[in-house]
C-alpha cells in the first residue's frame, strides 16, 4: 500500500573523516522516499528550486517514486552543509540557505489525500500538522522532530504530535521532551502524548520500540567503515514505514502482532545501515532488494540466541 | 564446574544521583563472585584489611563461595571513593587508598589450581599473568582490564592477554589498546592478540560477542531506575563465565556452539542490570536463581523478531 513522504529535499555539503562533496542530492524526504521505495509505492511532497538537476528527478523516478506533489518554485533548492567530528557522533552545520525551502507549504495532491501511510520528515511542526489534516482515515501516520522544535515551538508540537501514530525520535530529545532521565520512564510519558507507538533512536547502538507494555530493542549493524551517516535515521524511518505498508498493518489495531512491528525496526535498522555506507544517497544507486533481506537474515544471526 | 576469581575486595563510597552511601562491600572480585555464585561454584583470591567485617563474610560464605584464598593481611581493607554524573555515564574518583591492597601478590591456594575457569579482574596486568601461570589446563580464563593500563603498561598487558581466552574491555578501550576507531576493525585485530573470544562491553547499550567469524549483539535491559551502576560490568563478566562454567564450555574447542556463548553474554546482561538495581552489593543479598531466569525470557521477549 502506498506511502507518501513529506519533507525536504536538498542538496548537501558534507564533509567526514573519509571524505568531502561539495554538493549532492540529500533531504530527509528524499533519503525516506529512496529506501521506502524498496518496501512499497512512494509518493512525496517537497520543493526545489529552478537549480534542481533533472538526474536527480531521473534518480527518483527510477525508483518509481511518484512526483506529482514535488513542486519547483523560482529560486533555489535547499542548501545544507555540515562536517562530521571524528567519531561521527556530531556534526557541526556549515551552511542553511533554505531558499525555496523557506516558504515550503506542503499541500498534497488530490490523488494522495486517501494513502493509508503517512510519514512526515523533521520539519516545522505546525506544517506536518497542515499536511496531516490533509489525509484521510490512515493506517499509520508516523513523524520525526528534533530538538529545535522541541525548544522553541513545544506547543505546537505537542498539538501536532496528538495526530501520530508513531513518534521517531532519538534519545536526549525523548529525555528533553519530557523531562525525565531514565528512558522507559520517558517514554511512558511519550505514550500519553497521543502516539500509539514510540520509537527511539540511538544511533550507532540502535533503536528501541515502545507500545503499550511492549517495547522490542534492536541493535544497529556493525560496518566495516562508516562513510557518511548523514539520512540514517531517514532511512531508518523509511525501513520501518516500508514494512507496515509492505504488510499493510494498521497501528489503530490494538491486538496487531509486535512482532511485525519488530520486524519493521530491524528494516529500520538494515536501510539506515546501508545509508551509511557511501556518501549522501549513492548506496540506493545499486542497492537491490536481495541485498536487504540477506541483511536482514545476519541481523537474526547476530541477535539469536 | 568450578571458577576461581581474582581481585580487589573493597570498601567503597558511592554517591549517585538516587543516593549516597559512605562505606559499603564493594571491589569487582566481590561483585564478580556474589554474581558467578548462582551459576556455578565460586573461589576468590583476594585480600582484605582487619577492619573487613564478619557480617561481609557471612554474605560471601552464605553464598557458598570458597574463601580459602581470602588472605587477611594487617592493615586496612582497600578504600574507593566516586561520584557519578547525572547521567550516570560517567564517574570521578573521590579517594583511592589502596592500604593492603597496594602489596597484593595473589597465590592460589593448592586446591585452586586445577580449576577449570579463571576470571582475573582488573588489576596490574603483571599480577594477572603471575596468577593465570599458577593454573594449569583450563577451559576458560577471561580477564578485564582498562585504560590505566593500556596507556601505562601496555607491553606487560600485551604479553599478558596472550595467556587469556577471553578479554572483556570497553568500547573506548578497545579502540584505545588497537588505534583502530572503528568497533569490527578493533575486535579483528584483538583477536590476532591471543584471546580468541572478545567482548565489548557498552555500559547502557549492552555488549557485543567476536569470536572468528561470528559476532553477538546484545543489548542491555531497559531498567526503570538505575540506582548505582558501581560494579555492573563485574557482574557482566560473572553471568558470562558462569553460564559457560555452568555448562562445562571449552573456549578452545573450535566447534562450540556460538549460541551457548550467546546465551553466556545475555546472562552477562541480566547480571549487570541487576547489579544497578540497588547500591553496591545489595541486590544480591534478596536476588533468587528463579529471577535470574526470568530475566532471561524477557531478554527472549524484547529481542525476538
Amino acid at each position: 500500500m502506498s506511502l507518501v513522504v513529506v519533507g525536504s529535499v536538498a542538496y548537501d555539503g558534507v564533509e567526514t573523516p573519509y571524505g568531502r562533496v561539495e554538493r549532492m542530492l540529500g533531504g530527509a524526504c528524499t533519503y525516506i522516499s529512496l529506501a521506502a521505495s524498496y518496501f512499497t509505492k512512494v509518493n512525496i511532497v517537497g520543493v526545489v528550486g529552478e537549480d534542481f538537476a533533472q538526474e536527480d528527478i531521473d534518480l527518483l523516478a527510477g525508483r518509481n517514486i511518484g512526483l506529482e506533489g514535488l513542486e519547483r518554485a523560482p529560486g533555489k533548492t535547499f542548501f545544507w552543509a555540515g562536517v562530521y567530528s571524528e567519531d561521527m557522533n556530531d556534526r557541526t552545520t556549515l551552511t542553511t540557505d533554505l531558499n525555496v525551502f523557506a516558504d515550503f507549504d506542503p499541500k498534497l495532491p488530490e490523488s494522495y489525500r486517501n494513502t493509508p501511510y503517512l510519514l512526515l520528515g523533521n520539519i516545522q511542526p505546525g506544517l506536518q500538522q497542515n499536511v496531516r489534516k490533509q489525509v484521510n482515515g490512515t493506517k499509520a501516520v508516523a513523524g520525526d522532530t528534533m530538538n529545535l522544535w522541541i525548544n522553541e515551538t513545544r506547543d505546537e508540537l505537542l498539538e501536532t504530535i496528538k495526530g501520530w501514530d508513531v513518534l521517531l525520535i532519538n534519545d536526549s530529545e525523548a529525555r528533553l521532551l519530557t523531562g525525565q532521565k531514565n528512558l522507559k520512564a520517558a517514554a511512558k510519558k511519550i505514550l500519553t502524548m497521543g502516539p500509539n507507538t514510540l520509537i527511539i533512536k540511538r544511533g550507532e547502538y540502535g533503536a528501541i520500540l515502545f507500545r503499550g507494555d511492549y517495547h522490542f530493542v534492536a541493535p544497529a549493524y556493525l560496518l566495516h567503515q562508516v562513510f557518511d551517516p548523514t539520512g540514517a535515521g531517514d532511512c531508518f524511518a523509511a525501513g520501518f514505514m516500508g514494512h507496515l505498508a509492505a504488510k499493510e498493518l494498521d497501528l489503530s489495531d490494538k491486538s496487531l502482532d509486535s512482532r511485525e512491528l519488530a520486524r519493521a525496526v530491524v528494516y529500520g535498522s538494515v536501510m539506515g545501515s546501508f545509508c551509511c555506507e557511501k556518501f549522501g544517497v549513492d548506496r540506493f544507486r545499486t542497492l537491490t532488494r536481495a541485498e536487504i533481506d540477506e541483511r536482514y537474515q545476519e541481523f537474526r544471526q547476530f541477535t539469536s540466541f
